[in-house]
């Protein structure tokens, strides 16, 4: 079922349960009674991760409070996404825009990983969840991603669960189109790894290539900056063996 | 023929002859010698949208100063892409995003489209082709697209070429995955109309459907916001019919 666009939309951590209300947040308090102006009686969504979006009633019991009263469920929680999004933090500036995109295009975890040419090292995890938080709100997607903690590439394929495939972006690839590739993965456990800008170092893209678990796949004939490589990789996926093929 | 990763790639406006200098702009000269430190004898690559890319030195007749000669082709010029890329402005500091990503995705022009709620209608094209120039430095491509003239999407439609076939990003689509209404079209020429945040209106988008050049195409089962919706269907544009695909 289609996300509603005419109602703000709010993540909350309590329970959403018809009729028991939630006292919002000081911040969301501020975001929807001074920011967005909303008064008593307003309608919203809310979501928590876990319950399905719920359509609401903004009540104020006092001057600069609300309270969030579930009415109805307007979407049930869609079932969690299989797919694990796997990139070198990229440089401020571009690593929120890339959090964002991973989390519109459906993935299910998201984990940072260091390479050797990974120039954002110092990560702020209450920042990234902060930012897929929003993402959520903005997009409408119910299925929150897990922020997974950052590991070095060595560390992630050594414990890596080899019934799930990872599919890397391999700027080095003799052809250009990733369909055949990935055309056989369709009923697969997978993941997807993104590149730091200036791609995999040469060690790290043999390292890759040696391990019978993982996938190399092109993204066309030029040079994707690294935020370009994880929408286009997500899309690639998410079309030929993902939710936009009907697969989770 | 991949481009070259290692070298600096500078755009210039003249003409890329063997052996005949190049006086570096005021600013270029600035940029290779104070911001990037680079010394007499150094190599890098120019482009000019014309005659390919070619391997230069830097000579430095006078502090400050720097020439450039023009050594060797690297990468002959490629033939241009035929992709119109069209696209409601969105606000600035995600504007400059699409504007980056539709070069690096392979546009061979960019229309600023005005929709009725396109929310940024004072554009700046001098700005916008300095991001064009530097996405295609960043990206190694030759081929620059052509920045044309913002247009109303009722005359954009009024004045179309009906031999070109117009693919719009449908949010209200029955379906989620374009494949099946972007195969048929694989050796059509093409353009990409991607929408304004909070979409097309239901007027705009029945304008578009009743259109016989238009093909509306579904962008998988979550809201995506106009930035990430620009570098998703220009992926499923590039993967099934474009030059992933072996087209131009």
């Amino acid at each position: 079922m289609r996300a509603n666009y005419k109602l703000k939309r709010l993540f909350v951590g309590q329970p959403l349960i018809e009729g028991v209300a939630i006292a919002a947040e000081k911040d969301q308090s501020h975001y929807l009674l001074t920011v967005l102006r909303m008064e008593a009686g307003s309608e919203l969504l809310l979501f928590n991760g876990r319950d399905g979006e719920w359509r609401a009633k903004l009540e104020m019991p006092a001057k600069k409070k609300a309270v969030l009263i579930p009415l109805a469920l307007e979407r049930p929680q869609p079932p969690h996404p299989d797919l694990v999004f796997c990139f070198a933090p990229i440089k401020a500036g571009r690593l929120d825009w890339v959090v964002e995109k991973a989390v519109e295009m459906g993935a299910g975890a998201i984990r940072p990983v260091m390479t050797q040419f990974t120039q954002n090292t110092r990560l702020n995890p209450e920042k990234m969840n902060a930012w897929i938080t929003e993402a959520a709100e903005q997009c409408g997607v119910l299925a929150i991603p897990k922020l997974e903690s950052a590991v070095r590439l060595t560390e992630l394929l050594e414990g890596w669960d080899s019934s799930r495939r990872l599919v890397f972006c391999d700027e080095d690839s003799a052809t250009d189109n990733p369909i055949e590739a990935l055309a056989p993965l369709k009923s697969e456990k997978l993941a997807l790894l993104v590149g730091p800008e200036g791609g995999f170092s040469d060690e790290e893209r043999d390292m890759l290539r040696a391990k019978p678990f993982v996938t190399a796949i092109p993204l066309g004939p030029r040079i994707l900056r690294a935020d370009t490589a994880a929408v286009a990789a997500l899309t690639a996926v998410q079309m030929i063996c993902g939710d936009w093929n009907g697969n989770h």
